[in-house]
């Protein structure tokens, strides 16, 4: 393949679907005061870029893939080096040569959404690796709105421990790790799950003087609706979280797939004591689980995270969720109808949460478990990684098909590897 | 009508619709230890029994109507008058002559739902006033449960202002003021929004050691979907949570009946300056109310509480909503098909709270309120009055009528006033 000094190797997706070719283009370039340059060092092949892949989500433009990248910032618009007031502390501190993470999504941080922290939904965000904005796996990209958007991995506010954390593991900050972090503190902060965790009834459990006393301890119960690269981050957010509330609970992880559910496996037997607290996890089929949650938990479970994105999956949810049980819904989802009526919702006083993760407010937390889970996060090609394997981007066709074939867990681009 | 020491009046209702008829039938007796039969003081005509007058919600069996009544205790089951450990207290306290008010669905307070105060879900649940269960649109009821289920007014604790309050404002704690005061109060404790209230961005929001902290103020928007007797009560209950709060807000009071928004107008004009707080209420036609939250909020209501139980209700509240909104449901849905797809719900990240109120656990709370807000809750007949008349049962035929047609506000039967 031809190179120059101006153009790059680059991942990118031709419509309709199941193209996906290594090309070279153009290096970006600052296009706008807030935009930054960054050199990546490591971009991800995750879930949801199969949506495109398979055409369920329509995409009807060429465009460079990807949503998940760390790497170093290169070049910066002339908002940066200035201290202007109100605007992200970023735009003052950033510098040539920081290590940075992205959310999936570009947020301004100063919109009213933002500064709410519903950062996804910033009111000017855009996806990266879409027909709007080009992706990560490739050698550059350009961030826009990148004093909000960027977490600074160089910041001198970082501790030694946070520091030290391979590349290949700050890359799970960008999305998967804070997604499955979202679904997992969506339902656990949820009002209807806060009689089970302080073991006072409601709504006396929402008194905020009353929670401080000890109350009777119940048995919470929770389903994981699949075990993906997502998945899987969501049942060790949900474990990290119930063992330091030191709740006694039982989490039924689903998926169709055996090689997803092994892999669930040797990370739940990888996990410390520390890491499942007071409690039992059951690895399941679809069947394997209804049978479960029939026979062991008298009304079903206090919340299920759904993690799919695709009716069947919501309907499973609703069938094992307990009446005033939360679903809480991160997975990306089509047209189709919801599979349920008012009367379904009504008969169970269910409690839905749906969307996207604001990832780029979660990174925080997220990088805290990031640091306390190296034993699971940390390591790369083991029975017991989330990432099986770091490629070159000659690989990206190969990988593509080996992740949307399921055999294949979290693969990781590394776009220096073979030039 | 002929009558006799054995019988009572009562209205029923006859399949499969608009049949209402008043009848004499047998007086009730004790069933079961843990029964109690209460003579009626007042019963009323509730919102919901117009579904089984309408034939929506399908009845198959001839059964006394009403779900909501405040009475007496006329006769108590053996379980009464006896300490028996983990039984719910009333098993032991309550005594022949003593005032009573129920919720509108039957609790044992004994199974898990219940301890979790999920009174309404209890695995013994039967509604009042339903083919499962005779109603109290008559001069005696049995109530199964009821230590479980009845909530006593002449309870040694209550304070000498919660014992002076009338028997038509008594009547509201059955059903209307809970299931109102149940709406406002899952939309205020939804996490998404407590970003809102604490000033914080989320995910610090849901940090207690930081909420205690002053924050930036924002101002919340709200929308209330049907001004039917529930959603007045609705509005009132926000209103009231949030001057408590001390927030700046908007409320839009939205229905299509222009007699039920003049009721809503009086209303809050009866309401003093301490019932309103820091905010502005609207009171709009469902086309002015789009128009409003165009125009004046920029994304939407932080929630919408959804009163009305159909599809375009639910619609409504869905085009209401802002990007991580709640919808809180509280309106009695039918088997109709959710009208929103799984990526309505992904792209606008929205949280939907569905079902009946558990009116049981909410009563206390309830009391609270109908004590502090006599000016509305406390008047009969008056323009600002949320109960419009107090009738006998052999206007029930009537008085259905003119409810169904929207041509009357809250009725209140008393069962022995043509006696």
């Amino acid at each position: 393949m031809a190179s120059s000094n101006s153009d790059m190797q680059a991942v990118r997706f031709h419509p309709p679907k199941y193209d996906i070719r290594v090309e070279r283009v153009a290096i970006p370039s600052i296009e706008h005061p807030d935009d930054a340059i960054v050199k990546i060092k490591l971009a991800g092949l995750c879930g949801s870029d199969l949506h495109t892949y398979r055409g369920v989500e329509v995409a009807d433009r060429v465009h460079i893939c990807g949503h998940e990248f760390v790497g170093e910032v290169v070049a910066l618009g002339d908002s940066f080096g200035k201290n202007v007031e109100g605007r992200p502390r970023l735009y003052e501190s950033l510098r040539l040569g920081d290590k940075v993470v992205a959310p999936f999504t570009v947020n301004c941080g100063e919109c009213s959404v933002c500064r709410l922290g519903f950062t996804c939904r910033c009111r000017g965000s855009l996806l990266f690796g879409s027909p709007a904005l080009q992706g990560a796996q490739a050698q550059f990209i350009r961030v826009p709105l990148a004093g909000g958007t960027l977490f600074n991995l160089s910041d001198d506010g970082l501790t030694d421990a946070q520091k030290s954390i391979a590349d290949s593991s700050l890359m799970l900050l960008g999305d998967i790790l804070p997604t499955g972090m979202f679904a997992a503190a969506q339902a656990l902060n949820h009002p209807k799950l806060q009689a089970d965790l302080s073991g006072k009834p409601w709504p006396a459990c929402l008194d905020k003087a009353l929670q401080s006393q000890e109350g009777h301890m119940t048995t919470m119960s929770f389903a994981v609706i699949g075990l993906g690269p997502v998945g899987v981050c969501a049942v060790v957010a949900l474990l990290d979280m119930l063992a330091s509330r030191r709740i006694p609970y039982v989490v039924v992880a689903i998926d169709p797939n055996p090689l997803r559910r092994q892999k669930m496996e040797a990370i739940l037997a990888a996990l410390g004591p520390d890491g499942k607290g007071n409690g039992k996890v059951f690895v399941k089929s679809i069947e394997d689980a209804k049978d479960l949650v029939q026979k062991e938990l008298e009304v079903g479970c206090s919340a299920v995270l759904e993690i799919v994105g695709n009716v069947s999956a919501l309907k499973l949810a609703y069938d094992l969720v307990r009446p005033f049980g939360v679903i809480s819904s991160v997975g990306v989802h089509s047209a189709a109808p919801l599979p349920l009526t008012g009367d379904d919702m009504y008969t169970k006083n269910v409690s839905m949460d749906f969307g996207r993760c604001p990832a780029r407010a979660m990174i925080p937390m997220a990088y805290d478990l990031l640091v306390k889970r190296q034993d699971v996060f940390g390591s790369v090609g083991k029975e017991a990684s989330l990432v099986d394997s770091i490629v070159g981007l000659d690989e990206a066709v190969e990988s593509y098909k080996k992740f949307d074939k399921g055999e294949s867990g979290k693969i990781l681009f590394d776009p220096w590897k073979s030039q």
